[in-house]
């Protein structure tokens, strides 16, 4: 199988956090020294990583030329994928999942599933063929956090949905068009929320199987938040909701 | 003066809204026609504006190579700059502010300045030395954010933050070691909130001018979150607070 290229300080120290194991060669640069630098390639070697030093244009080959920062990891699959069933079977008063309809941009992607690691979700949900996949730039975007949050693709966004309410989760909608706003709802049960495309929003299909919509107020300036910015806006305040003692635990 | 490129639907449509005496030239794809498309021309032509066609090859040099969805527009300068003493000689109880401190990546400054604006700020004030300035790149993030919100540089944060506090108007800094969150904070009055860079945070002499220090709860699978939604929980939960009411209006 074809190693997957990890870069940048973020994603390789969420590699080394989450799945270290996964990691098969780190390549550091054989100039930058810094204390960032130092810190790495300390938890690196402690971990018992394969560390190579390289230089410039070696790193820049390797990363095809995305900013690397002076670290690339060539590292295999992190885990077996997670399936939506497994999910499902451990559904807790705090599940919080994040359905994402329509996100095709892989950096956009990434930095939602950023977003969503750090508001304590425990999957993101997309549908395998209206969605940017786990590329090179979606996991460097994503900073640490592909390795540490499932990203489930599902066939059928609409079946996954009526599997997710018969779980006993909710599903609240993000709809500019909707009358509520998402300050609205009460969001301290398991809950899964959708988002949609900037600019289209959700489907219909979609649309339809959400027990609540509601809209994030916006001044008339912009004409939409991006959905990076809309995920985290909305996850938030369901970590507000629930009571933040627990985050971070 | 060398006019601006403003290029993608986001930010053109921002400039027909808000700026529309600053464009000079509207370039637009002699082959894509579709709603979207057809939407603007038609707005562009009901202000008057120059329409010259064009092929993907000269939109793409008028771009500089960057995404330019078959719009691009040539500019002047939008209006007058702002300066910090006309924005705090109408400080009102509503009044929102956002200082970015070490903000110097410029697709991140365009971000903030989208989130920024939907959330019903008046102006985003950045420290000259330390931050990225409004190019095309910030602009296109800013998705037409950047013809809708002063982006005020000035030369002395610190000094800038006095002249707030002296205005009557509230700081309150985003880090990540203080003991309360940003949900315990009163953000109803007229507030200015102070973010830094992602990694860093804020500054000493930043931070010592905060009359409050708050952090965004966060789980523990990634270090940080992206500023422009750091910008967007920080601000969206002031507008909760606020009441959403007045959003819109």
């Amino acid at each position: 199988m074809k190693p997957q290229t990890v870069f940048g300080f973020h994603a390789i120290n969420g590699r080394l956090k989450h799945a270290v194991a996964s990691i098969q060669t780190l390549y550091v640069s054989d100039h930058r020294q810094d204390a960032r630098m130092r810190d790495l390639v300390a938890r690196a070697e402690a971990a018992g990583v394969r560390i190579m030093l390289a230089d410039d244009r070696r790193l820049e080959g390797l990363a095809g030329g995305n900013v690397h920062q002076g670290v690339v990891a060539l590292c295999s699959e992190p885990s077996v994928p997670v399936h939506l069933e497994d999910m499902l079977a451990n559904v807790g008063p705090t599940t919080l999942l994040l359905l994402l309809d329509g996100v095709t941009d892989p950096r956009n992607l990434g930095a939602c599933m950023r977003t969503a690691a750090a508001a304590g979700a425990n999957a993101v949900i997309v549908p395998r063929d209206r969605s940017a996949s786990m590329t090179d730039v979606a996991s460097k975007a994503a900073a640490g956090a592909a390795e540490a949050l499932p990203l489930i693709a599902v066939t059928n966004l609409a079946r996954a949905m009526d599997q997710i309410k018969e779980a006993g989760i909710w599903i609240a909608g993000a709809a500019a068009d909707s009358s509520k706003t998402i300050f609205e709802l009460d969001l301290r049960g398991p809950l899964a929320w959708a988002l949609g495309a900037e600019g289209t929003g959700l489907r219909r299909l979609t649309r339809e199987r959400c027990d609540w919509l509601a809209h994030i107020p916006m001044f008339a300036a912009v004409e939409s938040l991006n959905v990076s910015v809309a995920t985290g806006v909305c996850l938030f305040e369901t970590m507000r909701q629930r009571g933040v003692a627990k985050a971070g635990t």
